[in-house]
Order: structure tokens, then sequence, then C-alpha cells
């Protein structure tokens, strides 16, 4: 029930990306409210505000509302990546440094929110401690794997992502990005615009239930047979962290249902390992 | 539009205050999103306000869900009261103080978000210039006036009102609250649980179409017939500003839509007066 006021500001901030014509935003905005009064708000969150782009979609006619977005977060965080490598080779500790900005990239998310200081974010991981830190463990279970899976979230976020990538030069990571293009989440497009491809093998998920969908026993495998999963953001965790599927989640917490459910504030960067136990 | 993803809150943060029965909570979500998706969104704000609340007091059977939220402002503001008593005191300009601490006053309010922090938004008001700024105006209208109208908003802010008062304690002032409850806005009850009753005549303005309404001629004549009105928030702002009715107009901005129709920024502080022609 948290997540429907945020579903229908969503669709109205998504219907006007692509249309200024008031009548199909008051439409999409009308199917929306009328859809969620009949939705069950039992499954996850992440089921739902498909269900809810999806009519954005169709309404608007446009697969991808978010495109543009999503080529400006590249190209604004392609500019900063000079900084940030540069940050990754100052620092005392690479790898915690290069998981923090990982982490700090999250914030790029037009779901929680439309408005974020990236550049403030990065300042306030580099200076403060995680909220829930299992970098140790994270470290000990990195160098003993070969096998790696690296569930990407966002477009923009995925140029830190690929500034962690390059601190495991000798692990093979498998990218996954989004199949259907919804809000502004990674897609093979936006892999491939920042150079995630040269790094990984790029695989996609698909929300719908038909293909490889996060609930599906094929991806179910994947998670078992790597040495080591790590998981961007708030949309994997709901979708996963009662999974006991041995996962890394790192992600900025964006509001209150998933504050609640992970242990942690509003506003802070998380590095939490669930067990498989 | 803008205003539906916040209705959509308001409705689900005002049946929380009064059940914690979970199918009831349900209830009230799917039908504030049912009938929004039929509801006009030519009206103002506070028509639709008055619906969306009014499914909430009858799916709760609670007339006034916002009861122990507005005796608990109004105990908070009492509190501060004589604090806000020697800030006035201390103050180089008593009348342009009373004027800022009334504006800071309209912070409390459960409406646009249940996060507030009253003592930040005093220390800012005090140091900061008002963005939008008449008080000079103001100071004028007011030596000359013999009766005002003084239309509050928030249980708790009325205390911040009645610090205004007493700095014109030779004006014959009409104090108007709600005749129905609804958000947290201030009621007979709350004006004398403040003792503004002792200061000014009480009056009571209805959301209904029947009695007194702001739209009502009513209504109009005792805004024609008074030497200054003033007007707390932006309900009364939303209500108002089109009406060509010699208003100053003191709030905090709040949310988008208020902002771009007054020309000042979210958050900032503003006393505008809107002429009669």
């Amino acid at each position: 029930m948290d997540c429907v006021p945020c579903f229908v500001r969503q669709a109205l901030e998504a219907v006007r990306m692509v249309t200024k014509d008031r009548l199909k935003q008051e439409k999409v905005l009308r199917e929306v409210l009328s859809v969620l009064s009949k939705t069950s708000f039992n499954g996850p969150p992440t089921e739902i505000a498909h269900v809810v782009h999806g009519i954005v979609k169709k309404v608007a006619d446009n697969p991808d509302p978010y495109r543009e977005v999503k080529k400006k977060s590249n190209r604004m965080a392609l500019e900063l990546y000079p900084e940030l490598k540069k940050m990754v080779q100052r620092s005392q500790n690479r790898l915690l440094t290069a998981v923090k900005l990982a982490i700090a990239g999250n914030i790029i998310d037009y779901g929680p929110s439309s408005k974020f200081d990236v550049n403030k974010t990065i300042e306030e991981v580099l200076t403060q401690d995680l909220e829930i830190n299992d970098f140790q463990r994270f470290e000990q279970v990195l160098r003993n794997a070969k096998n790696v899976i690296y569930l990407g979230d966002n477009a923009g976020e995925i140029v830190f992502d690929r500034v962690l990538l390059e601190e495991m030069p000798d692990k093979k990571v498998t990218f996954f990005v989004r199949a259907e293009p919804i809000l502004n989440d990674a897609t093979v497009e936006d892999a491939r615009e920042v150079g995630i491809d040269k790094l990984a093998d790029i695989m996609k998920i698909s929300v719908d239930h038909e293909g490889m969908n996060r609930n599906s026993e094929v991806f179910a495998n994947f998670l078992r047979q790597a040495d080591m999963v790590i998981s961007k953001g708030q949309g994997n965790y709901e979708a996963l962290s009662d999974r006991k599927a041995g996962v890394f989640f790192l992600l900025k917490v964006k509001c209150p249902a998933v504050a609640k459910h992970i242990g942690a504030h509003v506003g802070s960067t998380v590095l939490k390992f669930e067990d498989k136990t």
C-alpha cells in the first residue's frame, strides 16, 4: 500500500516525459488510478510497477518513455567516469572505494523521486560509513570467486558499476539488464553505451512471466551456479531478499517501505549480505 | 493532476491514524483511487481534498481522523509560545518578526508531507529574507485598518497566529477556522484551545456548498467590508488567489503546484499581496 502514491506519481512523470498532450496525460492518470483500485497489493512492488508503466507505454504509444532520460544519465555518468577512476586510484582501499561508488551511483533513479544530487551522494558515500556494512564478507567471497553474477539497476548508474567491475579483472562476470524498458532501468542498449559489454557477458532478465524472469527456475539456476551474486538497487532487493539465494545487496535506501524491510534509514547506503540459510 | 499522488498518500496516512485494521486501510485506499479516477481535476484542490478525506471519515467511521494530531500540535506550539514572545520582544521590528513567525508556523501541516521541522523553520525564517516580500504594504495597510479578517490554517500554527494578533491589539479581528474537520486544519475547538477566542471573533467557514463557504456571496461580502484580509497557507491561497479580493497571503510554499502559481520556490516563505485590480 505504501508504494501506491509513488506509482501514481511515477505514471504522471513518465507520461509527461513523452507527451505534452494534457488529455493523454489525464487518460494515463485515470487509467492508472482505476487499475490500482482493483490490483492486489500482495505481490512485489516491481510487478505493480510493470502494470503501471505498461499503461503509460500503451496510452502514450511509446515503448520506452525514459529513453531520453537514460541517454542523458549515461552521458552525465560517463563525464564523471575519469573522476571516479581517480577516486579509486587515490584511495587506500581500491575495492572498498569502488564498492561505495557503485552504491552511490544507485542514486540515479527516476522511480522513488525524480530529484537527486549525484555529486553530493558521491561525497557522502566516500566520507561516511555504510549503514549496513558486510564489506569484509564481500571481499572474502570475491577473492575466491570465479563466476560472478552482477544484477544491474539503472542507466547512468551502470557507469559506476563499470568502475567496480574494473576492480575485478580476473572474474568471469555475467551482467544482467532488463529485457524490456521499464522506468530508467538499464537495458542492453545502455550496457553497450557505457562499455559494460567489454567487461562482462550481458544477459537479459524479463519482468514478464514468459522468458527468464526473476522468479523463473532458469534464473534460480544461474544464481545457484555463481560463486558470488552482486545485486544493485531496491527493485532487485525487493524481488530477491526473501529468497535465501546468498546475495550481496548494494543500494541506496530510498523509501520507507524498503528502509523498514532492510533495517536501515531512508537515505542510507547499504552493503548487505543475505546468506543462503 | 499534480495533486493526485499527494491525495492518495494523505488518504493512506489519515486512515492509518485512526485504525490499524489493514482491511479498512485497504478499503479506503481502493475507494480513493476509484473515486479519483472519475473526479474532475479542474476544480480547486481543496474540493478534491474534501472528497478524499470524506472517504476516510466514512470508512473509518471517524468524523475527525486528525483530532489527536491537532491536539499534539497545539500542545507543542503552546510550549514554544513563551520563546516566540521573547523572539518578538528582542527583535528590532516586532511586527516583521511576528509576521515571519506566523509564516514559519505554517510549516505545521500534515497535507503536503507529514514530516517537518518547526524549530529549523523558525530559525530559517528569522535569518533569511522572505522570497516574496510585501511587508511594507502589509505594515501600511495594517496601520490604517480597523477591521481585519484573518483566515487561519492549521492547528498548532494558530499559536503562531496568536503571536501576530497580539501585535495588533487595537484592531477588531475576525478569525476564520474550519466548520468541519478536514486534515489538520484548525477548528473552533483548536482556536479555543490556544486562546484565539480571547483576541478575535471566531467565525466558521465551510467547505460544503451549503452554509458559508469560500465561494459564497456572504463570504465575499465579509472580505469586501474588511479593511484588511490576512490569509494563511496554501489552501486559502488556492481558493482565493484568483479572486482579486485584496488579500495578504502568508505561507510556506510546500509543493510544486503552488510554487509555480505563486512564483516562488518550494520551501520558501512568502508574504504576497494580491490587489483588488
